[in-house]
């Protein structure tokens, strides 16, 4: 049997493996069921017959999987999954059709949450290797995963992990944890990610909320921190801040062109998300160079005072928002950081107070590597076509893995573009999952190759 | 027996009374508890000799209690006591050092939410009526209660109560729901209450919460919100919205004088609430003025995205902010609310929603009425001073009372200006409470031979 006629044999056992890993809630958030998924995830490897361990960095910090199986037809050539089994919160849990960690199965989708991100691909990735274990009793090429428990809130020990377990970890190349498939179905190979900076702003006036009437002598936060985060940014996406855009670089030709050449459907688009028009009216090339390589100063969260049912005339105590910067190659978080205190004191703003919650560089894989065209070949093979990107509009810790291993990472996978993922009902196409576990095989067999 | 002496010895029965009040909640917000506590109102009004009815108007609408005594000695005239038996919503729970409902003694102080705002208050007029009762078996002049259930939701349904029973209520003074008692234990007579227009604003863009990293696309509803509601007042407090100002009037000289006149100690002000300095540097008689008479652009809660734990990086679909403002004599609700409107069409903020959750017209009672030296007189021999003031800064249906029963309203009570009401850990002295009943007994002796 091949390892494609496996996949499609077994698409069972992989619906329901990851129907386990999406019931074991493992919230990184809120330090939720993360030792248990993480041995839900060795349990998963081992029965695959991925050899599987627990690799830990320090008491309080969640653990990581490793999992590994030496080729014995070629061991010189090694290929490392990188994944997380932690997944965001569910909140809102009112707007879910289903419970989030229920992982049910509807039509052609798994629903809940981490279906998509990153469980269903953890799972693909998992089966290709099975597929030729349990077809041909090897691998084409050494393969190791690395699946972590704190992307969801920023990665923050990926590259102590990394460092600590560098030597078990070494590898030729790298297969980033997701990959989006666009609404033509074609899997968009994504070469970066942007970084990200991500802080809480607080204002705190009084020692305890008020009633209401005295707010015409005591100041009210929430108005505090509104005018300070209105400096921050134009109506029309461009931040203010000092010298925020200075280590943005203008766009390549090559860059240019093959961003010009990707694909982005605008209606499509719209409809998914209900929204009439784009932010600053932007349209064709400005939208995808914009998903590309600009920076965001995105409100993740706002929170002050009385939010519940019907009227409660509070003066607040404080008031907190939650803002995160996504941020392009050359930007370096903590410089950002520290020319967003400036702007505040130089604005009159010292009594803010800022919390770096993380901060995370961009990285981005050169388009001339090898590596791209064994990706490539692999996705138009399975899936008819591709597409290159030259960064996703997300954040991963990809600039710690070029750092400690050298190696050049590639994202591709199975997360339909509308996907939901991070809202209410996330879910997981059983196509997709099918068509990445048959690619996966085949990343496998050309990398070896190579 | 002198009621005097009643009061000193029954304290303990006032205190338990109080707190069976505290123990019943009665959130009007959360439409919680309220036929229970109203049927508890009128179960503690027999027990002490007062008639007692419940009032309904329409279903859905929370009942009101009547309670009545006709006096034998002076049935030709009638004094209005007006209460509510509701209460603000207890949140946020973790900063109350007990439990928001348990009406707890602590030394000299009984906790809970009510404990001030209103339950003390109305405890106090309950036991006063009872002094006289129990020691004379009648009452020096008629004696009514209206004791409403929508208070802290805005009074929806007060004039309607009013005017369906307007024979029942029919009385010639009416002592209103609440009264100050500041540092120095000097009683406030409040003669007016501001008015209010409580709205809440939304801003919906996509219809779902997305990835944060869609934010270089898709407009971010908490930034659209927050540039049009920044443009609705200026750091100072001073509101910005076209003619809003309009109907304010200037002090009169006599006003001025008595504004002058009141005590307010800043110092103890800024150490009750923990700040260092008060809105725009307001010092002196400034700081009376506002209170008295100036409007206010009040966030009392403001909510969007993600506001747990840890970093979640989303961009949401909706913000939405409560706004209350408070007005003067001569502002209509309805009129401020068509300015806020056209205000925000004129700045483009067209897709903002508003919805108007209350409004009430300001009041005040004439300083040359013969009701206020009834209770200043009153109030100076059961405290030994006391406080005029034309207006609190609060709100209330006073202007309702007026316009239908056509008798002045005068504010007087038992709560310490620092009882943080509407806040976490509320309070009542029970020493105030004390003085506050053998003050209602004075009032009603002295009203009757006016």
């Amino acid at each position: 049997m091949s390892q494609i006629e496996f996949v499609d044999k077994h698409m069972n056992g992989l619906i329901s493996d990851l129907q386990t890993l999406i019931r074991q809630p493992s919230v990184s958030a809120k330090n939720e069921g993360l030792e248990e998924c993480a041995r839900l995830v060795t349990k998963i490897m081992r029965s695959s017959g991925i050899k599987s361990e627990i690799l830990r960095l320090a008491k309080g910090v969640p653990p990581a999987v490793y999992g590994e199986v030496i080729s014995k037809q070629n061991p010189s050539k090694t290929l490392l999954f990188y994944n997380h089994y932690d997944v965001q919160p569910a909140e809102p849990y009112d707007l879910w059709n289903e419970d989030p960690f229920s992982g049910k199965v509807k039509g052609k989708k798994i629903y809940g949450r981490g279906s998509a991100d990153d469980k269903g691909e953890l799972i693909t990735r998992i089966k290709a290797v099975e597929s030729y274990l349990k077809t041909e009793g090897d691998v084409p090429c050494n393969v190791k995963f690395l699946v972590e428990g704190e992307e969801e809130i920023g990665s923050m020990h990926i590259e102590a992990y990394l460092k600590k377990y560098k030597k078990k970890l070494a590898s030729d190349a790298v297969i980033w944890e997701f990959g989006y498939v666009d609404a033509k179905n074609r899997p968009i190979i994504s070469l970066g990610m942007k970084g990200l900076l991500y802080v809480e702003l607080s204002a705190e006036e009084s020692i305890r909320d008020a009633h209401s009437s005295l707010a015409v002598i005591i100041e009210n936060p929430a108005w505090r921190l509104l005018e300070a985060i209105k400096t921050l940014r134009d109506s029309k996406g461009r931040i203010l801040i000092k010298d925020w855009y200075k280590e943005v670089d203008r766009f390549t030709k090559k860059e240019l062109e093959i961003i010009n050449s990707e694909p982005f459907d605008e209606n499509e688009f719209k409809k998914e998300y209900g929204i009439k028009r784009f932010l600053a009216n932007k349209r064709g090339n400005e939208l995808k160079k914009a998903l590309v390589g600009e920076p965001t100063c995105n409100i993740a969260g706002f929170i002050s005072g009385y939010t519940g049912l019907g009227a409660k005339t509070v003066l607040p105590s404080r008031a907190t928002v939650k803002i995160d910067f996504r941020l392009v190659p050359r930007m370096v978080p903590i410089k950002q950081l520290a020319r967003l205190r400036r702007h505040l004191q130089k604005n009159g703003f010292d009594d803010i107070t800022i919390t770096m919650i993380h901060g995370e560089a961009a990285s981005r894989t050169k388009t001339t590597d090898p590596f791209v065209s064994v990706v490539k070949e692999a996705a138009d093979e399975s899936f008819g076509s591709s597409v290159i990107s030259i960064s996703s509009a997300g954040t991963g810790p990809m600039h710690s893995f070029v750092k400690v291993l050298h190696s050049p990472c590639i994202s591709i996978g199975s997360t339909y573009i509308f996907s939901r993922i991070h809202s209410p009902n996330e879910f997981a196409r059983i196509d997709l999952l099918n068509k990445t576990t048959k690619c996966m095989c085949k990343i496998m067999d050309k990398f070896s190759k190579h």
